[in-house]
């Protein structure tokens, strides 16, 4: 639910706490002029941005506070954007709800960049920023690797480049791109993924300046927050389809931002169109179901709250339990309070699976 | 479940039928010349058709047999299109079935006519058709009325030609329009069915040549037939957020042949948002699931169907039990037989509801 900070510190939880989406935010293209080599500092000052997402700052997040899409209270008094500052954000959320992992997904669309090379230094750049400001300042602190996604092959190049530090558990990409995810044109990326260990992350988030349904662009933000939750179940089905875990049964695949209680309606539609049109894809050796149980996660914001409580167990019973990791989306205006995120009381041993078993194990924390 | 043609008889059910989905086919365009003016036969003769839709062919049904997208067993002996002999839907689906009421769908694309006047003249046509070689021929057919729904205006005129045949009980859109159907270029057509008692059926369907998900084109079948079910989702969000449902408030809306599973979890998140985000539309006066339960009713078949039977039951549960009404899709190829529709044994309450007491109360039959 919706929350506003709570300054008074919690009796200490018996949970332990991972947050598997905090959004930690690049102040400006500026900061990241040190890692920008002297070509593309020249680029940035003369050229500068060229994005073919001329849309998107309208409907990723609204307006609806003076702080964009973010928590009203979350402007650092240091100045500078939510999620900028390291020492405000361990007080409004690490060290506030005791979190024992946090997980990094920070925004910043080098994926967009029309000149590819150019998004690739830019995708460089925030990685080392990252590394420098965060990874190396907080132990608690693990990120995901920005990469320029719509490239395929400069972005495994990126994953080779930043998985040598630690602190990257997790390759970031956005559920809105230029062709379904299952497609060969993204298979270098979950390729340098494998290799690594690493999980690809879906966040909510756009790049692409393709309308959001297939009747072209709703007329409301509510509509487009909405229907994102779409743009996830196609990559979903691309995933599967394309024969993508069968290609690469190391890959995972994290869910973050798109809700989660659309998974279970779309799994039996799936399976039992699989059931019937077999054919068509015998490239495939499981149920869809079963490739979305062995291969992907989701995080729980922005939770789906049932009318009648009681159906959200229902819901994570027909999900599998193992399926969840907690998120907040801190800073973000639809942020989930860690001590109130669940509309029911869960039983002690899912609580923990969810709030850190599931992600301690899948991030290998 | 799919199933081929029982020939043996059932012994007399206890629950009544109705089939809210049922395709009528024109056998070709030459079956519609009787009931088109000199200038649209010549028109068809010499101009022809011609759509925006260049890809629906190979999209909207399978090749799954030779029978196209329908039942390898449902060509007629006399010769002609599944679902185009009269005789023959009776001995396979309205006599084999004991089926009391029967809605006709017939998908003829009049709506994908870039010649918007050519395109009022084949709904004209179709319905014309309709009347003579079904409606009057068997006291058991209801149909929807064909409409060229990217022309609204010439559409409203259809239905108030149409509506006087009392026949007539729905009007028929499909999901994938030229902008979400919640936009004022619809409310004509709106209103019309509104003045004459009649529902708007929304069915799986196309006629636009945009991509089915916000990623571009999918590889397979089985991902359009699976994210078809989202092209419904944005629609429902689309009607609800314009307020379409406040300016219409007798407006009813059925939703056939896109599946049902989804909507618990789309009601969870419109809701979860409009709690937040209600400012942005405060011609709202409902939650969004009030205006779905109010205004909204789902047929049955492509039933998604959980990998744990009782599933099923939850999921009704969580939709509500007069939303559901029983449709078998007959002659397509995943028919859904009315014995063994449901993997799970309903309540025989919930059983007469769906398969016949909520359609004949919306349909007033």
């Amino acid at each position: 639910m919706t929350e506003t900070l709570d300054r008074t510190r919690p009796p200490k939880r018996k949970t332990a706490l991972i947050d598997c989406d905090i959004h930690n935010a690049v102040p400006s293209d500026a900061a990241l002029k040190p890692y920008l080599s002297s070509r593309w500092r020249a680029h940035l000052e003369t050229t500068g941005s060229r994005t073919y997402s001329p849309y998107v700052a309208g409907y990723v997040y609204p307006k609806v506070s003076p702080a964009g899409g973010s928590r009203l209270d979350s402007w650092p008094p240091s100045g500078g954007l939510p999620g900028s500052d390291l020492d405000f954000m361990r007080e409004q959320l690490l060290d506030a709800y005791d979190i024992d992992y946090g997980i990094l997904n920070c925004l910043y669309r080098a994926a967009e960049q029309r000149n590819e090379e150019f998004g690739a230094a830019l995708a460089r750049a925030v990685n080392e920023w990252q590394v420098e400001h965060w990874l190396e300042r907080d132990a608690r602190l693990r990120a995901s690797i920005t990469v320029p996604f719509e490239s395929p092959e400069p972005a495994a190049a990126e994953i080779e480049q930043a998985a040598g530090h630690p602190g990257f558990v997790q390759v970031l990409l956005f559920p809105r791109t230029k062709e379904p995810l299952g497609r060969r044109r993204y298979w270098p990326i979950y390729e340098a993924a494998v290799r690594h260990g690493l999980p690809v992350g879906i966040h909510f988030a756009s790049t692409t300046a393709a309308p959001i349904t297939s009747a072209g662009w709703p007329s409301y933000y509510i509509e487009d927050h909405t229907v994102m939750s779409m743009a996830f179940q196609s990559q979903v089905t691309s995933l599967i389809m394309e024969g993508v875990f069968e290609r690469f049964p190391d890959l995972r695949i994290t869910l973050i931002e798109g809700g989660f209680a659309w998974m279970p309606p779309l799994m039996w539609r799936l399976d039992g169109l699989y059931h019937r049109l077999h054919a068509e894809v015998p490239h495939l050796t499981r149920l869809p179901s079963e490739y979305v149980r062995a291969h992907m996660r989701m995080t729980t914001q922005p939770m789906e709250e049932p009318g009648h409580p009681p159906h959200l167990l229902q819901l994570i019973d027909q999900l599998g339990p193992e399926m969840l990791m907690f998120s907040t989306d801190y800073p973000h205006w639809d942020f989930d309070n860690p001590r109130r995120a669940f509309q029911v009381r869960l039983p002690p041993e899912l609580e923990e699976q969810i709030m850190y078993g599931n992600a301690q194990r899948f991030y290998g924390l």
